[in-house]
């Protein structure tokens, strides 16, 4: 398992507990709730478990279960929501390593899905990784009301779909070798990844007491910025882990000819962007305070992380 | 649209000016409530529209139609879970399409949605159309009460996933060139055709009042019957369709070794294994009365069906 890596800006010892406690606790419950390789049809499932299990940083479920302190969720509504919005982000790898999107062969140190197993299998075991998440986050208790737990059914859906991951991922195979602005690009990646992040804060705060619509309108904006920092970052990763380690200088986007923030903005501007976004994301947790605490530390991972 | 044709069994008008005015409705309804091809992304919506709209007997939707008559729900609840049952299918056809899958080029006399887009489009648009599935059936009103359109999502997520029609197509993929036996077959099938015809049924069942238990597990062992009944004429009519019009005393499932009730049972007993069902599927409904005439009319539809 991927584990976190101390920075000056995350070496909060509690926090850094917290999320080893929460990262070991959350592949547990995956592996409790993703049907056994010996139930029928043992090799989809072994695929599922597969491409689901034993590696990552899990960064969804942590925002799930910090953003669960919030609203004083239950823990085993946070397991169910945590682990629906994992299995969306596991089927999401699975499909975009396929030979007709990404075309890649390693993920997480191992040959990826299709690699390992087969093409086919790999096509359904994405596929029943998306259903499993709308079966457990539907058939197990994960909020306080039913009404509740429809709601968190489809903020999911939702931004799982057309208008969220779906959608982003469509825009970017549509924009290799495209010249995109920098709104396109923001649009893109809010679908693409920000969705996702967001509805990973958003289950955790529906899972428990109703919040007041304002302090659910300050926590979708924290969402939002951290969605869109996470993306940025990762373009400055890309453009610097090549720089330094192949000696290129840009890496595996600029191979591509995707466009970047690091490749629209510079990578000066598109480090200062992590960090504008970052300030936002901590203004828009003042109201909670010290509740917000993993939250926060969470938010300064994202856009402090090494990898 | 393929629209029904008259057999002996079925020449009821009623009947076909019912299935004729609720394909057409179905149509409007899915035409409503997929994105728009205006919609970002315009490839996605386009694909996903065109697997969906213009074809297909909409036995699904028909079915939930029909059985929403016996829990008296409103036509609004009804069209959304309709749809819902409607998309799961699409989805699952256009990825069976994939070459990594079927390779098949055509589908409803239209080119697969691969061919008329492109795989990674095609891969997309089925991702999109499950999660717009639950998306719609739990953002739109679906039921009399939260906890109703709850147990509706789970309904359809479990019917669909890998203990349901995923699971069905990873057996069929594991069984090219094996000898299965007649209970694993029927395993297969129940999963790979009939988890979603029973979600069908089921669907408009609790779209509407609460009916009681006893009702529902007779209309469930209904929808068991039919399921199954559905699987065992496709396979009669892959045998004798090819055996009149290629002069093959087998069809495309013999070609391809893949174990059929034709292949284990041979063609007289398979028939009459369709009409057994036919009759348990007949005496299922007999609680209801006249109010399940039209689930009945389907039920002597599918196996009295000529393509």
């Amino acid at each position: 398992m991927t584990t976190f890596t101390c920075s000056a800006k995350m070496s909060n010892p509690e926090f850094l507990a917290w999320t080893g406690e929460r990262q070991q606790h959350i592949e547990t419950v995956l592996a409790r709730l993703i049907p056994s390789q010996q139930v029928l049809p043992h090799r989809l499932h072994e695929a599922m478990r597969y491409a689901s299990l034993g590696g990552g940083k899990r960064i969804r479920p942590l925002l799930t279960y910090a953003s669960g302190l919030l609203s004083q969720a239950t823990p085993a509504h946070l397991d169910v929501a945590a682990t629906a919005v994992e299995l969306i982000h596991a089927y999401s790898l699975v499909h975009d390593d396929l030979p007709c999107m990404d075309n890649d062969t390693l993920r997480r140190g191992k040959p990826t899905c299709h690699i390992e197993f087969d093409e086919a299998t790999a096509l359904l075991a994405g596929d029943a990784l998306q259903t499993l998440a709308f079966d457990l986050l539907s058939n197990l208790p994960a909020a306080a009301s039913p009404a509740a737990q429809l709601k968190m059914v489809g903020l999911l859906a939702h931004a799982a779909g057309s208008h969220g991951m779906a959608g982003g991922q469509a825009i970017d195979l549509g924009a290799v070798g495209q010249q995109l602005s920098l709104p396109e690009l923001e649009q893109m990646h809010i679908l693409k990844t920000g969705a996702l992040i967001r509805a990973s804060v958003m289950l955790g705060a529906y899972a428990g007491d109703t919040l007041p619509a304002q302090e659910l309108k300050q926590l979708d904006h924290f969402a939002k910025c951290i969605g869109l920092a996470f993306q940025v970052v990762d373009d400055v990763l890309d453009a610097e882990s090549n720089s330094a380690t192949l000696g290129k200088t840009a890496g595996k986007d600029a191979e591509q000819n995707k466009p970047t923030y690091v490749s629209l903005m510079g990578l000066r501007d598109a480090k200062a962007k992590a960090q504008e976004l970052l300030q936002a994301a901590r203004a828009s947790l003042q109201p909670f305070g010290d509740t917000a605490q993993h939250l926060l530390s969470l938010a300064e991972f994202i856009v402090a992380r090494p990898f």
